[in-house]
């Protein structure tokens, strides 16, 4: 089968066999994937990642323990939990110590023809979403953890830095949940997806941002500087919310977290169900966000693609 | 009167003229300071201060417009707020914007023979603390606001970076309150003060730092690496708490933040009441920490002894 690999930063295509199915997996023919910034960031070489990517997508099961699945259109859960431990007990099995992380840690990525998965981390696709849409579940899964882990209500002003991939999915996330959201970005184009699902949005360079004015800021920058900026917009005792995967270490001034005694809230993955929910009723719109379709075959050129500024969601087409 | 003037990093002797004092004004008669880290940083130049330094303090009320105040022996909270403001409305005066800060921000401090504070800034100590034990309410108040922010019960383990002035006081608050602390040091001397409380202390160089342990950690080193140190240690999902006031930036791993989902509280200033009743109760002992008390007219050689390895807090006496 074709599988895309990626290693010192250069992908290629290899002909590979078939996975084999450990009990308690399914096979699943790739039908999308979804090209992530944090795949950008294992092809420019800062995880010493080799092997192949890819952990966005939807796909049909074509084998697995459980009979009834074989058939189902499918999106997974990207990290693969031990199931025994006190994390996996608690329901955060996205934190299990143990975990391998689909086409990120230790797991073959989706960007193959068939890719493995056990059958629990896996969500049967409801027959209303389109593959275009069901793609985008597990991002939007991350856009929603936010309103896991902080105590956001309707009505709530919310600024959000960032008008990425990433940045606009959580725009919507928090616009469906009932928050005003004013959204800063750089990018009109980007912007005007917002804008057209009734987004406050506001094109600025970092020096009109706002000093002390919001309780809540999120970074999505994935910048080094958003979250230097997040800090300085946000109030006394207010909450960032850190979306930025940036690579080494990035410079904060703690004496401003201290003296104003702010919260600053790492954010990761999310639970599947929420974003699933957002989708199928209609309350996010993901097909503005994607910029292209390109075939597995491509998978390099596709890369490079996502990689230009401007350029949102690149799918890869199985095929 | 005899003020402490502090200007471009040098500390020197002033005569001045006793304070007037404004409407809703004390004036208090010092009878004890304590030096604190902020004020050796304040020496340092790091904030361009210039002035009379100093904001812990007991004195006594030499007059006021309330009357029954005059001849009593107060402490007083730093942050002189506007009382008019939303912040100010909801308790949080600490952070008022208007706010100058006795010592710090636009306010002549402690060290001198007397000062001024609002009245409404000031508590009357009971005749059961000594000044000794007084002059510890505002940095124990700050070691206090931890459990204002966390909710830390009794039985949870909590690590503890550090066993400076600031990191003892913290040790024995959280242990009044019935955790389980391992506070984690660079001196025996120091640490012996919380073991003989009955807390668990551990001598170590960061090497030995265990990873990923703890749910609750709090960084109180005074050094820019206690962060990253701490971050290391905390669990998935759990809490740092910044208590290290370090001028400028500090480099912060942020994939580790975000992968792990950790949450960064920054915390300052405390309400006094809850330090006054541990002081009261005997449930904190804060005489274990003076290294020395040196008069007022050698303020220069009381900030450069505090400022050495080793030593704890350096009282400074009026008389």
């Amino acid at each position: 089968m074709l599988s895309v690999h990626l290693e010192n930063g250069l992908l290629e295509l290899r002909d590979v066999p078939q996975p084999e199915r450990p009990q308690g997996f399914a096979v699943i023919r790739l039908l999308l994937g979804g090209i992530c910034n944090t795949d950008l960031e294992l092809q420019r070489g800062y995880y010493g990642f080799s092997g192949t990517p890819g952990h966005e997508f939807v796909g049909e099961v074509v084998s697995a323990d459980t009979q009834s699945l074989v058939g189902k259109r499918v999106v997974g859960e990207i990290n693969l939990n031990c199931g025994n431990c006190s994390w996996c007990a608690r329901g955060l099995g996205r934190h299990c110590p143990a975990r391998t992380v689909l086409g990120i840690v230790h797991h073959p990525g989706a960007f193959q023809e068939f890719l493995t998965l056990p059958e629990r981390n896996l969500h049967v696709v409801p027959a209303s979403l389109s593959d275009e849409e069901a793609v985008f579940v597990e991002p939007l899964a991350a856009a929603c953890e936010i309103l896991d882990q902080v105590s956001l209500a309707a009505g709530d002003e919310v600024a959000l830095l960032g008008d990425g991939k990433l940045g606009l999915l959580i725009a919507q996330v928090l616009h469906a949940n009932g928050c005003r959201v004013r959204q800063f970005g750089k990018h009109e184009s980007k912007l005007a997806i917002s804008a057209a699902r009734g987004i406050a949005t506001e094109r600025i360079d970092q020096a009109s941002l706002p000093t002390a004015a919001f309780r809540y800021v999120i970074d999505a920058t994935g910048s080094p500087a958003g979250l230097k900026a997040a800090v300085q917009m946000t109030e006394p005792r207010g909450a960032v919310v850190l979306k930025s995967t940036v690579h080494g270490e990035v410079p904060v001034d703690t004496a401003s977290v201290i003296v104003n005694e702010i919260t600053l809230v790492g954010s990761r993955c999310g639970r599947f169900e929420p974003a699933m929910e957002l989708l199928k009723s209609g309350a996010v719109d993901v097909k503005a966000l994607i910029s292209a379709r390109i075939k597995l075959e491509e998978a390099s050129a596709a890369f490079d693609l996502a990689a230009q500024r401007g350029v949102l969601k690149v799918l890869l087409t199985a095929h």
